[in-house]
């Protein structure tokens, strides 16, 4: 599939604000993977296609995530703001054919990362919360971190993302946290190392 | 064992200012036991002994941990800040014979809480946090909810604790995270039930 193809899919399919984020994040996500010497095409294809079925009922999403379960599919006993990552990943390979399983699994873990994520779940992630149509507090701070670090970007994205949910005294998916957990310790070994 | 056997034993190993603290654990803990149908024995017993080996060396709580290894050994890959409530339960089991597992329990999980957490785990973990002693931000908020609500309070506790421990960029144990979770879940299952 094209880029200017799933761009035209979306437009089709998503309200303007959402069309001009998702065009935001595939040209974010694209830039990283330029920096971070990831596949610049599947990033701006991820990027554009990552909240095609933002929009869908919640009894479609869970219908489309218990078709293809998988480790993701608890997630349907948390927020339904989770929903439409994992039914995203569905409609995609369903629609248009894509099986590119690192693909498939950026538009997985958009919205809650997981541990070990690969360099493309990263870009994602990232690019999902820090496109420039972005305007929430601390935005800027992840977006120095991402020019020079990525890893220290998508931690501080964890960090923020888990202290407004616990904030609002909202449940934290798990993977979310372990995300935070596996990036937090990482960097402590990693500072550990350089000061020993 | 008694509980002035317990304040003897703790005074001879804790310096000062924990020993009065556990003393502080020791009476909340009695008060909300009776406040909310716990056995007032065991709160005030757990409450004396549940800092008893906090000051042990590190190689020594790790000794202790792995010689009664159980699901709670994996604190070990966490901050050594967790070891002495495990480590603890050991103690006073090996030199006090105290084996109900209540009271083991209330004391290997005072520090982290868990899921599904008993009567006693949540008092002892509470009056931890609340004991007249403690003066950090925002105790004022959880000492006013255990007066009227010990899953809010607990709640709250552990709340704060994971919005510090986020604040710095620390890792957070996996139980504390599913402590969180379940009583925040429970409360919205709650909430719900009762505007529907």
């Amino acid at each position: 599939m094209q880029i200017d193809e799933a761009e035209q899919a979306i437009k089709e399919i998503l309200p303007e604000k959402r069309f001009v984020h998702s065009v935001g994040v595939s040209e974010t996500a694209g830039k990283l993977a330029n920096r971070y010497g990831g596949d610049v095409y599947k990033a701006r294809l991820a990027g554009m296609l990552h909240d095609i079925v933002k929009y869908f009922s919640d009894d479609e999403l869970k219908a489309m995530i218990l078709r293809k379960p998988g480790t993701w599919s608890d997630c349907l006993k948390y927020s339904d703001k989770l929903w439409h990552a994992p039914a995203g990943a569905v409609y995609v390979q369903d629609k248009f054919g894509i099986d590119d399983p690192d693909i498939l699994n950026a538009i997985i873990y958009h919205t809650t990362g997981r541990k070990e994520m690969t360099l493309l779940e990263k870009i994602i992630f990232l690019a999902d919360y820090i496109e420039p149509n972005r305007s929430f507090p601390g935005v800027d701070t992840v977006r120095e971190a991402a020019e020079r670090d990525l890893n220290e970007a998508v931690r501080l994205e964890l960090q923020k993302t888990i202290a407004y949910l616990v904030a609002k005294q909202q449940s934290v998916y798990p993977k979310t946290f372990e995300a935070y957990n596996d990036l937090v310790m990482k960097n402590d070994k990693k500072t550990n190392e350089v000061t020993e």
